[in-house]
């Protein structure tokens, strides 16, 4: 494979869709950094349309590869949907990370530094059960990395009563605004403070279950959160 | 006012779209838990449709009493396609903390202590100059309560560059997720740790900029970030 072609395969092709009206300096395509804000974290923000009107709710995700599984009860209502629709449900997944506050002189420039990746998309759902096995897993060790191989299974009743779709990652972009504010040139002297405050995500101190067996000790996994 | 009458003010009445299909435990109409979700932090996921597909973008918000605003360039594509469209734009405004990690014995009952609110609505373009400046304002303090007063008010230019839309609170549900992990009985015993992770927001070392004036203090409303 020539160099090119390795670097083509790297990136999502921009549609009209993935090329932003502005700040296009802001858009990216390459597969590592959309990776590696998906993998971030658990949580997106799932969009689809129901009598002409958009709906938007948060769910858990996993990345498997160039795929994006989410689950829900076999009951809600997008699971359904995609159900039902042939050939499955338009969805759009969006994840964003804020990064920290952006402190202008002047309040126009005011800004967030964020990473976000939006993926545009039709949503499957998952009848394969060894594959459905596999997304399940994927979304819990996304969640924490080492703990679907320490919690018992889903059994086959758990299983019927989880749905799962799939959305493959084909039209994709990321939008990244990092650094300092960047003010009017004649606002400079202002008296304002200027900066960004950083946003730091963490965890607490862990709350084991009241009801835990005696002698079950903290995981490794959990200890290096 | 009657109690009845001062209760019934104080509650969003469900509809069919804002009455889950399953976990109906968890929703809750009131306005001070709507209320307390939206104020604790500004970043919203903005859904739309466009060309009959969804489109989920984050986007800064404030609320004002029984409004949302939600700010964004005049050549973005929602807040375009608000201004163009009469009656205005049917959206739905998704804002979602993550509490805590849930971690049950079993996969299936791993779950995410969360609090969201789902905002569904019209959006229109705020064409008035005075509420524009005020939304403007309300978002700067919502991300930082006491910035929009020490900075340089937006001029004639910037805000016309600045587009704000206005999503009145009517159809609006919660859903909270609180608590540990609840296991099948017949799992109680089985050697996985069990519990909540709780997941924690805070803020970093302030970063100046490199270019800021000497003799500028840390404002206080910064301080007690």
């Amino acid at each position: 494979m020539s160099v090119t072609q390795e670097q083509s395969a790297a990136s999502y092709a921009p549609t009209e869709r993935t090329t932003p009206t502005r700040a296009k300096e802001r858009a990216a395509y390459d597969h590592a950094l959309v990776h590696s804000i998906l993998d971030e974290t658990y949580l997106c923000h799932l969009g689809f349309v129901r009598d002409a009107a958009p709906v938007v709710l948060p769910t858990l995700y996993a990345r498997v590869g160039e795929r994006l599984y989410v689950h829900g009860s076999s009951g809600s209502r997008p699971l359904r949907m995609a159900g039902q629709q042939d050939p499955g449900l338009p969805v759009c997944l969006t994840v964003t990370h804020v990064d920290g506050l952006v402190l202008a002189r002047s309040a126009f420039h005011h800004s967030i530094n964020y990473r976000s990746v939006v993926v545009h998309g039709t949503a499957h759902q998952v009848t394969d059960s060894e594959e459905k096995r596999l997304a399940l897993d994927a979304i819990v060790d996304h969640v924490v990395a080492g703990r679907a191989a320490d919690s018992r299974a889903a059994n086959a009743k758990e299983l019927a009563a989880t749905a799962v779709l799939r959305i493959d990652l084909s039209e994709v972009s990321a939008k990244v605004r990092a650094g300092g504010p960047v003010d009017e040139p004649e606002d400079m002297d202002l008296p304002h403070w200027a900066g960004v405050v950083p946003v730091q995500r963490g965890y607490g101190e862990l709350l084991p279950s009241e009801d835990l067996a005696d002698g079950i000790d903290v995981p490794p996994y959990l200890k290096g959160l």
